[in-house]
Protein backbone atom coordinates (compact mmCIF):
# COMPACT_ATOMS: atom_id res chain seq x y z
CA UNK A 1 0.00 0.00 0.00
CA UNK A 2 1.35 3.21 -0.71
CA UNK A 3 2.20 5.88 1.70
CA UNK A 4 2.24 9.50 2.47
CA UNK A 5 4.83 11.87 4.23
CA UNK A 6 3.27 13.97 6.54
CA UNK A 7 5.76 17.51 7.47
CA UNK A 8 4.23 19.45 10.20
CA UNK A 9 6.55 22.43 10.11
CA UNK A 10 6.96 24.06 13.32
CA UNK A 11 9.24 27.11 14.62
CA UNK A 12 11.43 24.84 17.01
CA UNK A 13 10.58 21.52 15.37
CA UNK A 14 9.50 19.94 12.78
CA UNK A 15 7.27 16.87 13.44
CA UNK A 16 7.72 13.90 10.39
CA UNK A 17 5.58 10.63 9.58
CA UNK A 18 4.28 8.78 7.18
CA UNK A 19 1.33 6.09 6.70
CA UNK A 20 -1.48 5.04 4.53
CA UNK A 21 -3.77 7.76 5.74
CA UNK A 22 -3.86 10.18 8.85
CA UNK A 23 -5.76 7.52 10.96
CA UNK A 24 -2.98 5.21 11.14
CA UNK A 25 0.59 6.89 11.56
CA UNK A 26 4.23 5.86 12.01
CA UNK A 27 5.83 7.40 14.98
CA UNK A 28 6.56 10.94 14.62
CA UNK A 29 10.10 11.69 14.15
CA UNK A 30 10.95 15.23 15.63
CA UNK A 31 14.20 17.29 13.59
CA UNK A 32 14.98 20.58 15.20
CA UNK A 33 13.85 24.03 13.31
CA UNK A 34 17.39 25.64 12.68
CA UNK A 35 18.40 26.67 8.77
CA UNK A 36 17.03 25.45 5.73
CA UNK A 37 19.67 23.65 4.27
CA UNK A 38 20.10 21.32 8.29
CA UNK A 39 16.51 21.00 8.56
CA UNK A 40 15.47 19.76 5.31
CA UNK A 41 18.54 17.54 4.76
CA UNK A 42 17.06 16.06 7.83
CA UNK A 43 14.07 15.84 6.00
CA UNK A 44 15.27 14.16 2.73
CA UNK A 45 16.88 11.72 4.45
CA UNK A 46 13.45 10.87 6.43
CA UNK A 47 11.97 10.79 2.78
CA UNK A 48 14.95 8.59 1.76
CA UNK A 49 14.63 6.18 4.50
CA UNK A 50 11.05 5.58 4.18
CA UNK A 51 11.21 5.56 -0.07
CA UNK A 52 13.66 2.38 1.11
CA UNK A 53 10.61 0.79 2.80
CA UNK A 54 7.29 2.22 1.20
CA UNK A 55 5.66 3.54 -2.09
CA UNK A 56 5.44 7.21 -1.42
CA UNK A 57 3.04 8.49 -3.76
CA UNK A 58 2.89 12.14 -2.27
CA UNK A 59 4.41 15.00 0.88
CA UNK A 60 1.74 17.39 2.51
CA UNK A 61 3.46 19.74 4.30
CA UNK A 62 1.54 22.10 7.23
CA UNK A 63 4.11 24.88 7.81
CA UNK A 64 4.35 28.13 10.17
CA UNK A 65 3.80 31.32 8.34
CA UNK A 66 3.66 34.05 6.96
CA UNK A 67 3.44 31.63 4.03
CA UNK A 68 1.86 31.72 0.67
CA UNK A 69 -0.14 29.31 -0.16
CA UNK A 70 -2.11 30.88 -3.01
CA UNK A 71 -1.36 28.14 -6.01
CA UNK A 72 -1.94 31.11 -8.80
CA UNK A 73 0.98 33.23 -6.82
CA UNK A 74 4.38 33.45 -8.50
CA UNK A 75 5.26 32.93 -4.84
CA UNK A 76 3.44 29.84 -3.85
CA UNK A 77 4.97 27.62 -1.21
CA UNK A 78 6.87 29.93 -0.01
CA UNK A 79 7.57 31.23 3.60
CA UNK A 80 7.34 34.82 3.01
CA UNK A 81 8.30 37.52 6.16
CA UNK A 82 8.53 34.70 9.05
CA UNK A 83 11.06 36.68 11.83
CA UNK A 84 13.50 33.54 11.51
CA UNK A 85 15.96 35.13 8.80
CA UNK A 86 17.22 32.00 7.45
CA UNK A 87 13.57 30.81 6.55
CA UNK A 88 12.71 34.38 4.87
CA UNK A 89 11.26 33.73 1.15
CA UNK A 90 12.33 29.98 1.21
CA UNK A 91 10.64 28.09 -0.92
CA UNK A 92 9.61 24.91 0.42
CA UNK A 93 7.41 23.95 -1.93
CA UNK A 94 9.46 24.34 -4.88
CA UNK A 95 12.65 22.74 -2.90
CA UNK A 96 10.70 19.39 -2.10
CA UNK A 97 9.60 19.07 -5.84
CA UNK A 98 12.55 19.47 -6.64
CA UNK A 99 14.47 17.20 -4.49
CA UNK A 100 11.77 14.54 -4.64
CA UNK A 101 9.78 14.61 -7.41
CA UNK A 102 7.06 14.06 -5.68
CA UNK A 103 3.32 16.03 -5.55
CA UNK A 104 3.85 18.40 -2.80
CA UNK A 105 0.58 19.12 -0.72
CA UNK A 106 1.41 22.64 0.99
CA UNK A 107 -0.74 24.93 3.68
CA UNK A 108 -0.10 26.85 7.04
CA UNK A 109 -0.04 24.62 10.13
CA UNK A 110 -3.98 25.63 11.35
CA UNK A 111 -5.31 25.10 8.49
CA UNK A 112 -3.58 21.58 7.87
CA UNK A 113 -4.76 20.58 11.47
CA UNK A 114 -8.49 21.72 10.49
CA UNK A 115 -8.15 19.54 7.20
CA UNK A 116 -6.89 16.63 9.21
CA UNK A 117 -9.90 17.23 11.90
CA UNK A 118 -12.30 17.44 8.65
CA UNK A 119 -10.88 14.22 7.29
CA UNK A 120 -10.81 12.60 10.34
CA UNK A 121 -11.10 13.75 13.54
CA UNK A 122 -14.17 16.11 15.55
CA UNK A 123 -14.71 18.03 12.37
CA UNK A 124 -15.89 15.03 10.01
CA UNK A 125 -18.93 16.41 7.46
CA UNK A 126 -18.91 19.93 8.45
CA UNK A 127 -18.83 22.33 6.23
CA UNK A 128 -18.14 24.76 8.20
CA UNK A 129 -16.00 25.02 11.11
CA UNK A 130 -13.12 26.54 13.38
CA UNK A 131 -10.12 25.05 14.33
CA UNK A 132 -7.34 26.84 16.66
CA UNK A 133 -4.69 25.94 18.46
CA UNK A 134 -3.46 27.36 21.84
CA UNK A 135 0.47 26.46 22.17
CA UNK A 136 3.62 28.37 21.85
CA UNK A 137 1.47 30.69 20.07
CA UNK A 138 -2.09 30.88 19.03
CA UNK A 139 -3.42 30.72 15.33
CA UNK A 140 -6.78 29.14 13.60
CA UNK A 141 -7.42 27.24 10.35
CA UNK A 142 -11.10 27.40 9.36
CA UNK A 143 -13.74 25.73 6.71
CA UNK A 144 -16.16 27.64 4.80
CA UNK A 145 -18.51 26.04 2.72
CA UNK A 146 -16.69 22.94 2.59
CA UNK A 147 -13.63 24.65 1.34
CA UNK A 148 -10.10 25.57 3.15
CA UNK A 149 -10.78 29.60 4.22
CA UNK A 150 -7.58 31.33 2.77
CA UNK A 151 -8.55 35.11 1.37
CA UNK A 152 -5.80 37.03 0.88
CA UNK A 153 -3.26 34.71 1.94
CA UNK A 154 -3.98 33.35 5.55
CA UNK A 155 -5.89 34.17 8.52
CA UNK A 156 -3.98 35.21 12.14
CA UNK A 157 -6.65 34.50 14.10
CA UNK A 158 -4.80 34.61 17.29
CA UNK A 159 -3.91 37.78 17.03
CA UNK A 160 -7.36 38.93 17.42
CA UNK A 161 -7.70 42.15 20.07
CA UNK A 162 -8.83 41.51 22.89
CA UNK A 163 -11.30 42.89 25.35
CA UNK A 164 -8.82 43.03 28.52
CA UNK A 165 -10.28 44.05 32.33
CA UNK A 166 -6.85 45.97 33.27
CA UNK A 167 -8.17 45.79 37.02
CA UNK A 168 -8.52 41.96 36.90
CA UNK A 169 -5.44 41.79 34.43
CA UNK A 170 -3.26 44.12 34.19
CA UNK A 171 -0.39 41.99 32.37
CA UNK A 172 0.83 43.96 29.40
CA UNK A 173 1.18 40.26 27.09
CA UNK A 174 4.24 38.71 25.32
CA UNK A 175 2.50 39.33 21.95
CA UNK A 176 6.06 42.51 20.39
CA UNK A 177 2.76 43.50 18.01
CA UNK A 178 -0.23 43.93 19.89
CA UNK A 179 -0.21 44.51 24.10
CA UNK A 180 -3.96 42.50 24.05
CA UNK A 181 -4.09 40.16 21.47
CA UNK A 182 -5.13 36.56 21.93
CA UNK A 183 -2.01 35.25 21.52
CA UNK A 184 -0.11 37.96 23.73
CA UNK A 185 -2.91 37.26 26.29
CA UNK A 186 -3.46 33.77 26.59
CA UNK A 187 -0.93 31.80 24.47
CA UNK A 188 1.56 29.52 26.79
CA UNK A 189 4.15 31.53 26.88
CA UNK A 190 1.73 34.58 28.25
CA UNK A 191 0.57 32.24 30.86
CA UNK A 192 4.59 31.49 31.23
CA UNK A 193 5.49 35.03 31.88
CA UNK A 194 2.06 36.16 34.05
CA UNK A 195 2.08 33.57 36.37
CA UNK A 196 6.35 32.63 36.51
CA UNK A 197 6.27 28.86 35.86
CA UNK A 198 8.20 27.38 33.22
CA UNK A 199 4.67 25.58 31.78
CA UNK A 200 1.66 26.45 31.57
CA UNK A 201 0.93 22.97 32.72
CA UNK A 202 2.98 23.02 35.74
CA UNK A 203 -0.32 25.75 37.35
CA UNK A 204 -2.16 23.23 39.28
CA UNK A 205 -6.21 23.11 38.51
CA UNK A 206 -7.53 24.95 41.04
CA UNK A 207 -5.15 28.13 40.46
CA UNK A 208 -6.71 31.32 39.28
CA UNK A 209 -4.79 30.94 36.08
CA UNK A 210 -6.87 28.83 34.66
CA UNK A 211 -10.21 30.83 35.37
CA UNK A 212 -8.51 34.06 33.48
CA UNK A 213 -7.58 31.90 30.34
CA UNK A 214 -10.94 30.11 30.18
CA UNK A 215 -12.65 34.19 30.07
CA UNK A 216 -10.12 34.89 27.37
CA UNK A 217 -10.61 31.29 25.32
CA UNK A 218 -14.54 31.94 25.60
CA UNK A 219 -14.17 35.19 24.85
CA UNK A 220 -12.54 34.22 21.66
CA UNK A 221 -14.85 31.56 20.74
CA UNK A 222 -18.10 34.09 21.01
CA UNK A 223 -15.92 36.44 18.83
CA UNK A 224 -15.11 33.46 15.88
CA UNK A 225 -18.75 32.34 16.61
CA UNK A 226 -19.66 36.33 15.31
CA UNK A 227 -17.43 36.59 12.52
CA UNK A 228 -17.36 33.11 10.94
CA UNK A 229 -20.90 31.68 12.18
CA UNK A 230 -19.36 27.88 12.50
CA UNK A 231 -20.81 25.01 13.03
CA UNK A 232 -18.15 23.50 15.48
CA UNK A 233 -14.48 25.34 17.39
CA UNK A 234 -12.04 23.17 18.07
CA UNK A 235 -9.72 23.53 20.31
CA UNK A 236 -6.04 22.26 20.26
CA UNK A 237 -2.45 22.54 21.01
CA UNK A 238 -0.31 22.36 23.97
CA UNK A 239 -2.02 24.59 26.59
CA UNK A 240 -5.60 22.61 25.89
CA UNK A 241 -3.78 19.29 27.32
CA UNK A 242 -4.77 21.17 31.23
CA UNK A 243 -7.88 18.77 32.47
CA UNK A 244 -10.73 20.55 32.69
CA UNK A 245 -9.93 23.56 30.70
CA UNK A 246 -12.12 22.58 27.37
CA UNK A 247 -14.98 22.49 30.28
CA UNK A 248 -14.43 25.95 31.43
CA UNK A 249 -14.55 27.24 27.88
CA UNK A 250 -17.69 26.30 27.18
CA UNK A 251 -20.12 27.59 29.54
CA UNK A 252 -17.81 30.80 29.45
CA UNK A 253 -19.03 30.95 25.51
CA UNK A 254 -22.62 30.90 25.99
CA UNK A 255 -22.05 33.58 28.66
CA UNK A 256 -19.78 35.64 26.39
CA UNK A 257 -22.33 35.17 23.49
CA UNK A 258 -25.26 36.24 25.90
CA UNK A 259 -28.25 35.05 24.17
CA UNK A 260 -27.83 36.70 20.87
CA UNK A 261 -26.29 33.74 18.79
CA UNK A 262 -29.84 31.96 18.53
CA UNK A 263 -28.74 28.92 16.40
CA UNK A 264 -29.70 25.34 18.33
CA UNK A 265 -26.05 24.13 17.71
CA UNK A 266 -25.09 26.88 19.49
CA UNK A 267 -27.73 27.01 22.53
CA UNK A 268 -28.37 23.31 22.83
CA UNK A 269 -25.03 21.87 22.38
CA UNK A 270 -22.65 23.48 23.69
CA UNK A 271 -20.59 21.03 24.94
CA UNK A 272 -20.79 19.49 21.45
CA UNK A 273 -19.88 22.66 19.54
CA UNK A 274 -16.91 23.47 21.46
CA UNK A 275 -14.41 20.42 21.66
CA UNK A 276 -11.19 19.05 21.57
CA UNK A 277 -9.52 17.64 18.46
CA UNK A 278 -10.68 14.30 17.66
CA UNK A 279 -7.17 13.50 16.62
CA UNK A 280 -5.65 14.87 19.62
CA UNK A 281 -2.18 15.94 19.34
CA UNK A 282 -2.01 14.19 15.89
CA UNK A 283 -4.32 16.76 14.71
CA UNK A 284 -1.53 18.56 12.60
CA UNK A 285 0.85 15.81 11.36
CA UNK A 286 -2.82 14.17 9.97
CA UNK A 287 -3.50 17.09 8.39
CA UNK A 288 -0.20 17.05 6.40
CA UNK A 289 -0.99 13.36 5.37
CA UNK A 290 -4.86 14.89 4.28
CA UNK A 291 -2.39 17.71 2.57
CA UNK A 292 -0.46 15.01 1.27
CA UNK A 293 -3.88 13.15 -0.42
CA UNK A 294 -5.32 16.25 -1.43
CA UNK A 295 -1.42 16.83 -3.63
CA UNK A 296 -3.13 13.91 -5.45
CA UNK A 297 -6.36 16.31 -7.08
CA UNK B 1 -36.81 43.71 -20.54
CA UNK B 2 -37.91 41.88 -17.55
CA UNK B 3 -37.19 43.61 -14.56
CA UNK B 4 -36.28 42.06 -10.67
CA UNK B 5 -37.87 43.22 -7.79
CA UNK B 6 -35.64 44.33 -4.58
CA UNK B 7 -36.81 44.53 -0.98
CA UNK B 8 -34.37 45.88 1.57
CA UNK B 9 -36.51 44.69 4.65
CA UNK B 10 -35.11 46.39 7.50
CA UNK B 11 -36.33 46.32 11.38
CA UNK B 12 -37.86 49.96 11.10
CA UNK B 13 -38.22 50.17 7.00
CA UNK B 14 -38.39 48.03 3.94
CA UNK B 15 -37.36 50.17 0.81
CA UNK B 16 -38.15 48.58 -2.44
CA UNK B 17 -37.20 49.33 -5.92
CA UNK B 18 -37.02 47.31 -8.96
CA UNK B 19 -35.02 47.54 -12.38
CA UNK B 20 -33.49 45.08 -15.10
CA UNK B 21 -30.54 45.01 -12.72
CA UNK B 22 -28.82 47.05 -9.70
CA UNK B 23 -27.38 49.72 -11.73
CA UNK B 24 -30.72 50.72 -13.22
CA UNK B 25 -32.63 50.77 -10.47
CA UNK B 26 -36.54 52.55 -10.03
CA UNK B 27 -37.11 55.34 -7.65
CA UNK B 28 -37.04 53.40 -3.89
CA UNK B 29 -40.17 53.55 -2.55
CA UNK B 30 -40.40 53.22 1.72
CA UNK B 31 -42.93 51.26 3.89
CA UNK B 32 -42.61 50.85 7.41
CA UNK B 33 -41.82 48.09 9.44
CA UNK B 34 -45.07 47.25 11.45
CA UNK B 35 -46.61 43.60 11.69
CA UNK B 36 -46.04 41.33 8.65
CA UNK B 37 -49.88 41.50 7.54
CA UNK B 38 -49.52 45.60 7.15
CA UNK B 39 -46.14 45.53 5.88
CA UNK B 40 -46.42 42.58 3.58
CA UNK B 41 -49.74 43.61 2.46
CA UNK B 42 -48.09 46.68 1.20
CA UNK B 43 -45.23 44.84 -0.35
CA UNK B 44 -47.68 43.17 -2.46
CA UNK B 45 -49.39 46.19 -3.68
CA UNK B 46 -46.00 47.57 -4.96
CA UNK B 47 -45.71 44.12 -6.65
CA UNK B 48 -48.62 43.96 -8.28
CA UNK B 49 -48.26 47.60 -9.34
CA UNK B 50 -45.15 46.89 -10.74
CA UNK B 51 -45.78 43.46 -12.26
CA UNK B 52 -48.60 46.47 -14.81
CA UNK B 53 -45.89 48.01 -15.84
CA UNK B 54 -43.04 45.33 -16.67
CA UNK B 55 -42.62 41.96 -16.33
CA UNK B 56 -41.20 40.66 -13.14
CA UNK B 57 -39.24 37.71 -13.21
CA UNK B 58 -38.27 37.11 -9.55
CA UNK B 59 -37.81 39.19 -6.65
CA UNK B 60 -34.97 39.40 -4.15
CA UNK B 61 -35.24 40.01 -0.28
CA UNK B 62 -31.99 41.04 1.89
CA UNK B 63 -34.03 40.97 5.67
CA UNK B 64 -33.13 42.06 8.98
CA UNK B 65 -32.47 39.12 11.25
CA UNK B 66 -32.24 36.54 12.67
CA UNK B 67 -33.54 34.64 9.92
CA UNK B 68 -33.10 31.16 8.39
CA UNK B 69 -30.87 31.25 5.05
CA UNK B 70 -30.56 27.63 4.53
CA UNK B 71 -32.25 26.09 1.29
CA UNK B 72 -31.86 22.49 2.72
CA UNK B 73 -33.65 23.25 6.36
CA UNK B 74 -37.66 22.84 7.18
CA UNK B 75 -37.26 26.89 8.02
CA UNK B 76 -35.72 28.20 5.35
CA UNK B 77 -36.75 31.47 4.45
CA UNK B 78 -38.14 32.48 7.94
CA UNK B 79 -36.95 34.69 10.23
CA UNK B 80 -36.58 33.50 13.38
CA UNK B 81 -36.20 34.70 16.84
CA UNK B 82 -36.43 38.97 16.62
CA UNK B 83 -37.72 40.53 19.36
CA UNK B 84 -40.12 42.37 17.04
CA UNK B 85 -42.66 39.59 18.28
CA UNK B 86 -45.28 40.42 15.21
CA UNK B 87 -42.25 38.96 12.85
CA UNK B 88 -41.02 36.32 14.97
CA UNK B 89 -40.93 32.71 13.11
CA UNK B 90 -42.63 34.57 9.73
CA UNK B 91 -42.09 32.57 6.73
CA UNK B 92 -40.88 35.48 4.46
CA UNK B 93 -40.08 33.28 1.75
CA UNK B 94 -43.42 31.15 1.62
CA UNK B 95 -45.59 34.21 1.78
CA UNK B 96 -44.14 35.72 -1.28
CA UNK B 97 -43.61 32.32 -2.99
CA UNK B 98 -47.28 31.66 -2.09
CA UNK B 99 -48.68 35.22 -2.96
CA UNK B 100 -46.78 35.61 -6.35
CA UNK B 101 -45.63 32.25 -7.45
CA UNK B 102 -42.44 33.77 -8.38
CA UNK B 103 -38.77 32.60 -7.63
CA UNK B 104 -37.39 34.33 -4.14
CA UNK B 105 -34.03 35.27 -3.65
CA UNK B 106 -33.54 35.41 0.38
CA UNK B 107 -30.72 36.41 2.50
CA UNK B 108 -29.73 39.12 5.43
CA UNK B 109 -29.84 42.16 4.76
CA UNK B 110 -25.81 42.37 5.13
CA UNK B 111 -25.57 39.31 2.75
CA UNK B 112 -27.47 41.06 0.24
CA UNK B 113 -25.55 44.09 0.19
CA UNK B 114 -21.79 42.07 0.41
CA UNK B 115 -23.73 40.14 -3.16
CA UNK B 116 -24.85 43.98 -4.63
CA UNK B 117 -21.07 45.24 -4.25
CA UNK B 118 -19.85 41.64 -5.37
CA UNK B 119 -21.96 42.37 -8.85
CA UNK B 120 -22.05 46.16 -9.08
CA UNK B 121 -20.07 47.70 -6.50
CA UNK B 122 -16.54 48.07 -4.59
CA UNK B 123 -15.47 43.85 -4.51
CA UNK B 124 -16.20 43.54 -8.13
CA UNK B 125 -13.87 40.29 -9.05
CA UNK B 126 -13.10 39.77 -5.12
CA UNK B 127 -13.22 36.10 -4.26
CA UNK B 128 -12.80 36.77 -0.63
CA UNK B 129 -14.24 40.45 1.36
CA UNK B 130 -16.72 41.91 4.21
CA UNK B 131 -19.34 44.13 4.00
CA UNK B 132 -20.13 45.87 7.33
CA UNK B 133 -22.93 48.49 7.77
CA UNK B 134 -22.81 50.60 10.54
CA UNK B 135 -25.79 52.60 11.14
CA UNK B 136 -28.84 51.64 13.69
CA UNK B 137 -27.14 48.82 13.97
CA UNK B 138 -23.52 47.18 12.82
CA UNK B 139 -23.66 44.09 10.83
CA UNK B 140 -21.33 42.11 8.42
CA UNK B 141 -21.20 39.91 5.38
CA UNK B 142 -18.71 37.93 3.63
CA UNK B 143 -17.61 36.34 0.73
CA UNK B 144 -15.00 33.17 1.47
CA UNK B 145 -13.55 31.64 -1.96
CA UNK B 146 -16.90 33.19 -4.24
CA UNK B 147 -19.17 32.75 -2.25
CA UNK B 148 -21.61 33.89 0.65
CA UNK B 149 -20.30 32.62 4.43
CA UNK B 150 -23.23 31.95 5.96
CA UNK B 151 -22.07 28.79 8.48
CA UNK B 152 -24.27 27.41 10.93
CA UNK B 153 -26.86 30.72 9.93
CA UNK B 154 -25.40 33.77 9.74
CA UNK B 155 -22.92 35.65 10.96
CA UNK B 156 -23.38 38.38 14.06
CA UNK B 157 -19.82 40.42 13.10
CA UNK B 158 -21.20 43.61 14.89
CA UNK B 159 -21.20 41.87 18.14
CA UNK B 160 -17.75 40.91 18.15
CA UNK B 161 -16.28 41.71 21.67
CA UNK B 162 -14.08 44.52 21.21
CA UNK B 163 -11.24 46.06 23.45
CA UNK B 164 -12.01 49.43 25.54
CA UNK B 165 -10.03 51.61 27.04
CA UNK B 166 -12.36 52.38 30.23
CA UNK B 167 -9.88 55.18 30.73
CA UNK B 168 -10.53 56.88 27.51
CA UNK B 169 -14.09 55.90 27.02
CA UNK B 170 -15.87 54.94 30.07
CA UNK B 171 -19.41 54.84 28.09
CA UNK B 172 -21.45 51.35 28.94
CA UNK B 173 -22.30 50.60 25.39
CA UNK B 174 -26.07 50.49 23.73
CA UNK B 175 -26.28 46.75 23.74
CA UNK B 176 -28.45 44.62 25.74
CA UNK B 177 -26.58 41.76 25.45
CA UNK B 178 -23.00 42.55 25.39
CA UNK B 179 -21.70 45.94 27.43
CA UNK B 180 -18.65 46.08 24.62
CA UNK B 181 -19.48 44.86 21.42
CA UNK B 182 -18.67 46.74 18.28
CA UNK B 183 -22.44 47.87 18.11
CA UNK B 184 -22.32 48.74 21.71
CA UNK B 185 -20.05 51.04 21.24
CA UNK B 186 -19.78 52.28 17.69
CA UNK B 187 -23.32 51.99 15.88
CA UNK B 188 -25.16 55.31 15.33
CA UNK B 189 -27.44 55.11 18.65
CA UNK B 190 -24.40 54.55 20.29
CA UNK B 191 -22.59 57.76 19.30
CA UNK B 192 -26.25 59.44 19.83
CA UNK B 193 -26.04 58.32 23.54
CA UNK B 194 -22.54 58.72 24.79
CA UNK B 195 -22.58 62.47 23.12
CA UNK B 196 -26.50 63.64 23.55
CA UNK B 197 -27.47 64.17 19.86
CA UNK B 198 -30.19 63.33 17.77
CA UNK B 199 -28.13 61.89 15.13
CA UNK B 200 -24.35 60.83 15.13
CA UNK B 201 -24.17 63.27 11.61
CA UNK B 202 -24.98 66.15 13.64
CA UNK B 203 -21.62 65.54 15.68
CA UNK B 204 -19.42 68.20 14.02
CA UNK B 205 -16.15 67.01 11.92
CA UNK B 206 -13.25 68.02 14.72
CA UNK B 207 -15.79 66.30 17.31
CA UNK B 208 -13.52 64.35 19.76
CA UNK B 209 -16.52 61.60 18.89
CA UNK B 210 -14.82 61.04 15.23
CA UNK B 211 -11.23 60.26 16.54
CA UNK B 212 -13.11 57.06 19.10
CA UNK B 213 -15.72 56.05 16.41
CA UNK B 214 -12.28 55.39 13.87
CA UNK B 215 -10.78 53.71 16.51
CA UNK B 216 -13.32 51.40 17.03
CA UNK B 217 -13.77 50.49 13.85
CA UNK B 218 -10.07 50.54 12.54
CA UNK B 219 -9.76 47.66 15.54
CA UNK B 220 -13.02 45.73 13.81
CA UNK B 221 -11.12 45.86 10.59
CA UNK B 222 -7.82 44.42 11.95
CA UNK B 223 -9.97 41.91 13.73
CA UNK B 224 -11.86 40.83 10.54
CA UNK B 225 -8.80 41.26 8.39
CA UNK B 226 -7.09 38.44 11.47
CA UNK B 227 -10.27 36.19 11.09
CA UNK B 228 -11.08 36.17 7.71
CA UNK B 229 -8.13 37.63 5.72
CA UNK B 230 -10.52 39.55 3.47
CA UNK B 231 -9.06 41.21 -0.16
CA UNK B 232 -11.12 44.48 1.07
CA UNK B 233 -13.27 45.68 3.87
CA UNK B 234 -16.50 47.75 2.28
CA UNK B 235 -17.41 49.77 5.43
CA UNK B 236 -21.33 51.14 4.76
CA UNK B 237 -24.39 52.57 6.35
CA UNK B 238 -25.54 55.61 7.35
CA UNK B 239 -22.93 56.33 9.98
CA UNK B 240 -20.09 56.30 7.28
CA UNK B 241 -21.76 59.33 5.28
CA UNK B 242 -19.51 61.74 7.58
CA UNK B 243 -17.30 63.05 5.48
CA UNK B 244 -13.69 61.92 6.41
CA UNK B 245 -14.54 58.97 8.82
CA UNK B 246 -13.11 56.29 5.70
CA UNK B 247 -10.09 58.38 5.93
CA UNK B 248 -9.30 58.10 9.53
CA UNK B 249 -10.17 54.54 9.84
CA UNK B 250 -7.75 53.49 6.90
CA UNK B 251 -4.15 54.81 8.66
CA UNK B 252 -5.90 53.46 12.43
CA UNK B 253 -6.34 49.78 10.71
CA UNK B 254 -2.79 49.99 9.94
CA UNK B 255 -1.99 50.85 13.02
CA UNK B 256 -4.13 48.08 14.69
CA UNK B 257 -2.90 45.41 12.59
CA UNK B 258 0.68 46.93 14.01
CA UNK B 259 2.47 45.53 10.89
CA UNK B 260 1.40 41.79 11.50
CA UNK B 261 -0.01 41.13 8.43
CA UNK B 262 1.82 41.42 5.69
CA UNK B 263 0.29 40.90 2.35
CA UNK B 264 0.67 43.89 0.20
CA UNK B 265 -3.29 44.30 -0.44
CA UNK B 266 -3.15 45.46 3.46
CA UNK B 267 0.38 47.15 3.49
CA UNK B 268 0.54 48.46 0.24
CA UNK B 269 -2.77 50.14 -0.45
CA UNK B 270 -4.85 50.92 2.36
CA UNK B 271 -6.68 53.16 1.12
CA UNK B 272 -7.79 50.43 -1.62
CA UNK B 273 -8.29 48.01 1.09
CA UNK B 274 -10.59 49.94 3.36
CA UNK B 275 -13.43 51.53 1.02
CA UNK B 276 -16.93 53.17 0.93
CA UNK B 277 -19.16 51.23 -1.30
CA UNK B 278 -19.20 51.39 -4.30
CA UNK B 279 -22.81 51.43 -4.46
CA UNK B 280 -23.40 54.06 -2.14
CA UNK B 281 -26.68 53.81 -0.13
CA UNK B 282 -27.95 51.46 -2.79
CA UNK B 283 -25.62 48.52 -2.00
CA UNK B 284 -28.73 46.72 0.12
CA UNK B 285 -31.38 47.43 -2.58
CA UNK B 286 -28.72 46.30 -5.47
CA UNK B 287 -27.95 43.26 -3.21
CA UNK B 288 -32.02 42.49 -3.16
CA UNK B 289 -31.74 42.52 -6.97
CA UNK B 290 -28.74 40.08 -7.43
CA UNK B 291 -30.67 37.76 -4.83
CA UNK B 292 -33.55 38.07 -7.25
CA UNK B 293 -31.43 37.33 -9.65
CA UNK B 294 -29.76 34.47 -8.23
CA UNK B 295 -32.97 33.03 -7.78
CA UNK B 296 -33.35 32.24 -11.47
CA UNK B 297 -30.18 29.54 -10.50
Amino acid sequence: MSHFIGIEAGGTKFVVAHGPDGLHLSDRHVIATTTPDETMAQVLDYISQIQREHTVSAIGAGVFGPLDPDPSSPHYGHITTTPKKAWQQFNFVGFLQEATGLPIGFDTDVNAAALGEHRWGAAQGLSDFVYITVGTGIGGGAMVNGKLLHGAMHTEMGHMLMPQDLAKDPFEGVCPFHHNCLEGLASGPAMMKRWHVESALDLPADHVAWALESDYLAAAAANYTFCLSPKRIIFGGGVMNHPGLIEKICPKTLQAIAGYVKNATVTEGINDYIVLPGLGDNAGIAGAIALAEGSLG
